[in-house]
């Protein structure tokens, strides 16, 4: 269970973030590889919710606007949104159909999106947003079209909403290259790439949830 | 009326495109102010059949991959595929609602790559798609989230697709600036951007379909 301040008193109610510690941040897809990188440096200094689709200290169905803001009205301001969840199709391009497709754009991009449209108001100023993409859109793999399409989505909309934060919020997007964990299980899809150690997959979420940059891909490899 | 063998005796079956003149070259949005710059260009070298949604020598519904096919059916094998056209949601991020961003996915980015899954069978060896993102993933303004997330989402496809081509097949994405012959319409929207001239724009749609690039985002500004 969270020592998040999600059951029992409420912690003071932050009115404005300062990248400080003991932040209460929101990880959406928080057993997942990356998410367990991100909990594991997030968790040092801060408050953290581990939210999954099935399982955690909350669950969520990213794809359901409502779902979302159920989740949100629960947890109350948060001081930072990280989400690292989203499926997409791997398979050839020639076996690729309209739905295969759209499946990515639905369940990576706009279950992220959903998160960063209802966090609009559940973000305190000065907080952040960090959406998580992957390398497939700069370093592609046979049947991975679907992941780099999702992914240069991804970076798009952090271009495009950056400018139009309100209360100095800030968004950036964690770009990972192949975890050292994830190897056994998808290595053998990715040849010639470098495995990227976990712990510096993680530093990147301290980057952008307590650092100061927005706009910014986060490239870690 | 195009001059294309669409109507009348078909010219020889192309087996393989060699880059020279006399293409038979495909243009999907014709009708728009980048469309007629595409066609402007490639008209003064190839058979261009120009088709849109509602008028052309022929019309498409880019989200029905049943109609695509059946377009392709009717104009048998080209050298290119060109696709201009592509609609999305210019409106606030804060008025932005979970099906006002996916509208953009379907309609410019599935819309588009529908064309390229079903043109895969359509264009013969060593032939090319041309796609059309924007500016707006690298140079964004108010109220154009979705057009950057949607440019974003083009750009990955063109990365994760090119390399899985069968046949020499290519495949670039055109990105270009404001055209100037859109700056009555759209300039307000568009400030200290630098209108592109529309023959610059037409070049780059023959760079990518003369020319022997794949893989590229080709920047006009």
């Amino acid at each position: 269970m969270c020592q998040c301040g999600l059951i029992g008193p409420a912690r003071q109610r932050r009115v404005k973030n300062t990248g400080g510690q003991g932040m209460k941040i929101i990880v959406v897809g928080a057993n997942g590889d990356i998410g367990q990188a991100a909990c594991a440096e997030l968790g040092q200094r801060h408050d953290v919710i581990r939210v999954g689709r099935t399982s955690g200290d909350l669950t969520v169905d990213m794809s359901d606007r409502s779902d979302i803001d159920r989740m949100f009205a629960k947890v109350g301001p948060v001081d930072a949104v990280v989400a690292t969840a989203g499926d997409v199709k791997f398979m050839a391009l020639a076996e690729h159909t309209s739905d295969s497709m759209l499946f990515g754009l639905q369940q990576k991009v706009m279950g992220q999106i959903n998160l960063v449209l209802a966090g609009l108001d559940a973000v305190v100023d000065g907080g952040s947003f960090t959406l998580t993409s992957g390398v497939l859109d700069r370093d592609p793999i046979r049947f991975g079209v679907g992941a780099a399409t999702a992914n240069g989505a991804l970076a798009g909309f952090v271009t495009g909403s950056a400018i139009e934060m309100p209360r100095g919020l800030r968004i950036n997007v964690v770009s990972p290259g192949l975890l050292d964990v994830s190897v056994p299980r998808y290595g053998q899809w990715f040849p010639g790439h470098n495995p990227v150690a976990s712990e510096r997959v993680g530093r990147a979420y301290a980057k952008s949830v307590e650092g100061a940059a927005t706009w910014q891909v986060i490239i870690v490899e």
